[in-house]
């Protein structure tokens, strides 16, 4: 359970640690009737995502709580989660260990390194990696960090919303790609009521849509283009609750979809995202999700990590 | 020459024709001791380029005064030039034609005709475009946009900077890549004294540089990998005066300079620029321009009308 008010202690907290991002406003074309249309570029933010936002607050809260071990922080990702844990330890000068499977491609592997980390390959999937580093904290004492079911984790991404809200004034709707949901769990706490929160999520790749439909976090199965930053096997319990809490919507979109979002951010606004973040575009382009008239929209371009080779042309 | 109430009319001109594009404050990291550095991140224009606001000016002025004629408009470029006038003209509903040479790529004719241009190939050289361009505006009336020399075209590029400072408060120095002078013209002319202009040039391009050597415009030799779009052969008159009245400091930048700059674009900030845009940013990473201890710096990314393929990994 988080609150708006941990959203707002975690802005405090990680204030001069991470990136205010801009907000471009845009013509909303591909939103209908829609009245405005806002793009936060969170990909500005450290190590490429707004990752760093819970990173940062997992760290400084444990550093105030005297609870920050010399042993460092330890995670399980080969993304953007641990890209910034690696981030945020290097700039607070604490070690890092992130663990990913053995399958993890050496690019994230060699980027991890660049950013200071030492990576540990385990297992051949994502769950190995994951028992393995949080054994390993167990072992060693250093500080976990989930990729996003942990209430800091969640509270330091919500810190967008606040963000957000300061630099456009009012907003109807915020659009939001879901993976494991700390993302739209933080957002969601943050803007507590202010604003709808629209949870886009591939069909391929659908957790928080199960969840709801089930009752509770499930496991689903999760591939399609999106799947290496939104392929959580089931949404996080914080991310659930505060979507029951909050009325959180989810909506599909199809990997054609997203694809297409992807390519119309580059073409028409010389944006390259990840296909992740292309997901909550594609809500619009898609029509998953349709605008009243003069409804004034966010779309939260949340992550970069991207070989953009695919946009030649 | 043009004057800063040049550039304060065509800001009330061009007015919900252009967007307002976002500034990022980021760590200035590249800039040594530096207080403060914005991104203006005004590749996110329409068209792709900062050219809109001029392309916008000059169609508008012309509206004003009865001068646009139903031949429409004319100009000669295969590049970002060529594309804000096609741009403009279909927004106001004006047929464009745009002469480029037959060395054009098709990949850049087929953007001109996706923007509804009529495009014509002619001669071998972009001079001989330029020559057709200038008979055809004479043969039909049609009103010919140059590329950089013409005042309402400066004057728009201008606005630019106002917008800046509406956005950053008070800035020491902006620096800007120079082509054709275009936009550094707008740009001195508008901060009239608010700020000092940095105009930074690739080493194989430097037409502004050569041209306050000599006391007046020359030509010169045109190479390297930002001649698509900084690659003018002439620095126009305009520019020339303004940069000289202005006191404007021409610094230069290698090719290897530039590809690093844009480089770091991408793996800092997930920007993907041109390269003739990352120039502007390579004056910092190169030590090209150094600044003092606290001077707060802009740079403007005017331009992503660039291949991303090789920014992969």
């Amino acid at each position: 359970m988080i609150t708006r008010t941990d959203v707002q202690e975690a802005a405090t907290r990680i204030a001069g640690h991470v990136r205010t991002t801009p907000v471009a406003r845009v013509e909303p074309d591909l939103a209908g009737p829609a009245g405005a249309l806002w793009l936060k570029l969170e990909f500005l933010q450290h190590s490429g995502s707004f990752k760093a936002r819970g990173a940062f607050n997992r760290l400084l809260a444990a550093a105030e709580r005297g609870d920050l071990p010399a042993a460092g922080v330890v995670t399980a990702s080969g993304g953007n989660a641990g890209a910034a844990v690696a981030y945020a330890a290097r700039a607070l000068r604490l070690p890092a260990e992130v663990y990913v499977p053995t399958t993890a491609p050496a690019v994230k592997v060699d980027k991890l390194r660049q950013l200071g980390a030492t990576v540990l390959r385990h297992g051949s999937e994502y769950a190995e990696a994951y028992d393995a580093a949080v054994k390993r904290a167990a072992d060693t004492g250093a500080l976990f960090c989930h990729a996003y079911d942990q209430p800091e984790i969640c509270a330091g991404q919500g810190t967008l919303a606040l963000e957000l809200l300061a630099q456009v004034g009012e907003v109807d709707t915020v659009l939001v790609a879901v993976g494991g949901g700390g993302l739209m769990a933080g957002i969601a706490a943050g803007l507590d009521g202010r604003a709808r929160v629209v949870a886009v999520e591939p069909e391929g790749a659908s957790a928080l849509h199960a969840a709801l439909a089930a009752g509770g976090p499930v496991d689903v199965p999760v591939a399609g283009v999106a799947a290496d930053s939104l392929g959580a096997r089931r949404v996080g319990g914080i991310a659930y609750e505060v979507a029951v809490r909050a009325g959180v919507r989810s909506v599909l979109v199809s990997d054609a979809q997203i694809v297409e979002a992807r390519r119309l951010l580059w073409s028409s606004h010389r944006l390259a995202v990840e296909h992740g973040t292309a997901a909550a575009m594609a809500a619009l382009n898609s029509g998953a999700y349709r605008p009243a008239a003069g409804e004034r929209l966010a779309v939260l371009l949340c992550g970069a990590n991207t070989d953009p080779s695919d946009l030649a042309g």
